[in-house]
């Protein structure tokens, strides 16, 4: 813990892997990290698969270790059964800050946390905190629903689109424009890119928006050749300017925290669950169920009585 | 209930819209359904968007239609908060059956459904077990983890691929290959059929199968010219043979049936935390947890405490 908070990458990378992991030791750490809460501005990345999320992030990362910051990326992936690192290959490309004691970059998924990416992220976003970094990127991979969950924990959220990806409609669906502060249109000297831009306007224009409510621009980039970045995080200082003039910060991260305890409170409640589903009563439902005797309702009221029952570690 | 067994379309859509829904008078419904469980024959079939799934779909239908056998379609997407319909453009296609009596087809979403699609699906194919269906087709939008948890609760589920699309590395992010049963090659006029082949090929290889487990096949098909779609039937009828021969069909709806229970019991262990997260225990629990004052698992530990003291509905 100490090592982390001096810097050191391996005991991040340790304490990451733990919080991952989602142990019963977590309850500890965060115990332990609990002062290093909202120290960082957390920034979400999302967007579909090839629009160039990676590129933009890299780019991002230079231009603010440019500006003298400690930068955190957590590359997430909700659907992955396995560690980010194996799948990734485009993550090589971050070799580039591989380097440089000012940046830490690590991949991310849900496989072993209970409480699912939810509750994993803001507390791998905490002990970057506490390792100094002053900007953390929280950077998904895909468009769903997880996906989209995953970067609303962040105080400013960017999607990032690409021209002719029929991005508008999949952003609608994965209600990302929900969750959208800054549009990047990447990729954006190739053809469609103002058909995109036009959809995603009229996408926004749809939303209905009180006064004084932040109306998401909508960016151009290349961020292959480093272009546009620099609109990007003015875009960024702009939106962090207006949440805390608007005093919206504060609630966004106590909504935040509702999310992840809540997470962290069902995953208790599912391994307990769990603990009950061990024993031979699920089975013997389930065979009833399956064969017609019994209907899943009957059965899971059943299987609660049965873990009402059972000791209880959180009962006072 | 009783217009639904005699097959009135209305109102087995009105079934599936309750499904849909998730409320509290499904409890009802599902004691009412208990009996037509596992009726059916259910086959999954999911892919990446553009693999031609509703094209499939839609050839086996026909084919099935033609072999005299009634058959249902539930189009699941599980990461839109919209109803199927609207955004699911391709669904028009379907049209083709839309006056026939044989055939049922309905878009599901799990917007309201507190248990999501793992339990919601199960049930809707229940609504149409009982109206007389014989093959429930569930098609699947995606490839993420909720599709293919989806897609597994299925007697055979057919993953669906195309050349060229990296649908092989997508497919072994998944999961696809632990719960596919049948891979089919759509479009495999096209160039780089025969490297996709390759490729699955090369994982099914890789993975460990004892004496006697499933292989599973890979086909070629051209839905769009119902080239293929006999060989498809043959190899479900071959897998049902199988599951049947070595007593694999029982245990695995069993196993369906346990996921089922379990998400219902967790929808309403849900739902029971969102009564007291209704109250002011939370925002205040959020308050010291955003501000760094306590950590989200003593948080959560206090919430819980709040929660069994309230009334409890299901304690015996």
């Amino acid at each position: 813990m100490a090592a982390a908070r001096g810097g050191d990458p391996r005991a991040v990378a340790r304490l990451i892997s733990l919080v991952e992991r989602g142990g019963e030791e977590l309850a500890e750490l965060a115990g332990l990290l609990a002062a290093d809460t909202g120290r960082a501005e957390v920034i979400g990345l999302t967007g579909a698969p090839g629009v160039g999320k990676s590129t933009t992030t890299n780019e991002l990362v230079r231009a603010l270790r440019a500006a003298g910051r400690r930068v955190g990326v957590l590359a997430v992936d909700p659907s992955s059964p396995f560690t980010g690192g194996a799948i990734l290959g485009d993550r090589v490309r971050m070799q580039d800050h591989a380097t440089d004691p000012g940046v830490f970059i690590r991949s991310m998924s849900s496989r072993g946390h209970l409480g699912g990416l939810a509750a994993a992220t803001p507390m791998a976003v905490r002990v970057l905190e506490a390792a100094g970094c002053e900007v953390v990127l929280v950077e998904t991979v895909g468009v769903g629903q997880a996906e989209v969950e995953v970067a609303s924990l962040a105080d400013t959220t960017i999607v990032l689109l690409a021209p002719g990806m029929g991005d508008a409609i999949q952003a609608v669906k994965a209600g990302i424009l929900e969750v959208a502060d800054v549009f990047v249109i990447n990729k954006a000297d190739r053809d469609g890119a103002d058909a995109t831009y036009r959809d995603i306007q009229g996408a926004i224009a749809l939303g209905e928006r009180g006064p004084g409510e932040w109306r998401p621009p909508v960016l151009r980039a290349v961020a292959s050749r480093a272009e546009g970045i620099d609109d990007i995080l003015a875009a960024l200082a702009k939106h962090r300017a207006w949440l805390i003039e608007h005093d919206v910060l504060v609630g966004r991260r106590r909504e935040r925290a509702e999310v992840e305890i809540t997470q962290v409170a069902l995953a208790r409640l599912r391994a307990r669950v769990a603990a009950v589903t061990g024993d031979a009563a699920l089975p013997a439902l389930a065979a009833d169920v399956a064969d017609g005797a019994l209907d899943p309702y009957s059965a899971a009221a059943k299987l609660l009585a049965a873990l009402n029952q059972t000791a209880d570690p959180d009962r006072p």
